[in-house]
């Protein structure tokens, strides 16, 4: 399935990446190893950012959720289901 | 329904989003707490941008409006609707 | 029509807004003074880049060209038109 | 087809543009000169982020794919496929 938006880390050779499978990935470039795989949304990705410090990622869903990823312990920190 | 952008704030550990429900919210990053709820627009919310300073929130919508939203007074500044 | 992107000028008080209406136009904040008024796109326009410096706009649009803008001339600078 | 997304260099006055034509651009401005076109996806191009240095450009697609493009050999250095 189509892979919707990319980010890039602003400290580390980074990539987030967002897919209409319901999935994010996190991968290093250019070599391209796996660092995280993250499961939990419902629905399509909309969007995703990164904290300026960039140890935290947000991602948005078709499935009404936003949810917050904490890289260090590879885990969803948070999600947020109040929208509508 | 869909929440279609996520946004971080350039100074501060909060995140916007948007969605189809014509809402935007403000929350904070990582505990969850629900700052602001931008109501307003009349249809669904297409994007979202902090200013650099990280105190003023612009929001477009399919309801040919431009909003730009004041935290401080927890208000809509402005509404900008001369597009089309 | 839909107001589909909207971004922050990096250096000034001014937003740039894009929209289905095939116009993109340029706002003073928080007051809402209209600068500029982009028209020339044929169709929606689907994404809107500031240059760092915040004298430059590139809009991308339905209609397969590229438009960069000059703020000091209150024109076109230049279509791209080799995109497929 | 459409232009659907355009990013700015960071470092230097290029832009990148994405379009539903499956191919991505390197542009010089103003003058408008084609530094690279970016070939190898099959289908619409959904996003592109240049990384912070502005040496390395991502791109995803409605193909699962994403790919990491060198500017120095002016070719794709990596596709991720790992996606949906």
């Amino acid at each position: 399935m189509g892979v919707t938006s990319v980010a890039y880390n602003p400290k580390k050779p980074i990539v987030a990446t967002a897919s209409d499978d319901t999935t994010w990935k996190l991968w290093t470039v250019p070599n391209g190893d796996l660092i995280m795989s993250g499961e939990g949304h419902l629905d399509w990705i909309g969007g995703l950012a990164f904290n300026p410090r960039g140890d935290l990622l947000a991602t948005c869903s078709g499935d009404g959720n936003v949810k917050i990823w904490d890289f260090v312990n590879a885990s969803c920190a948070y999600t947020f289901s109040e929208h509508g």
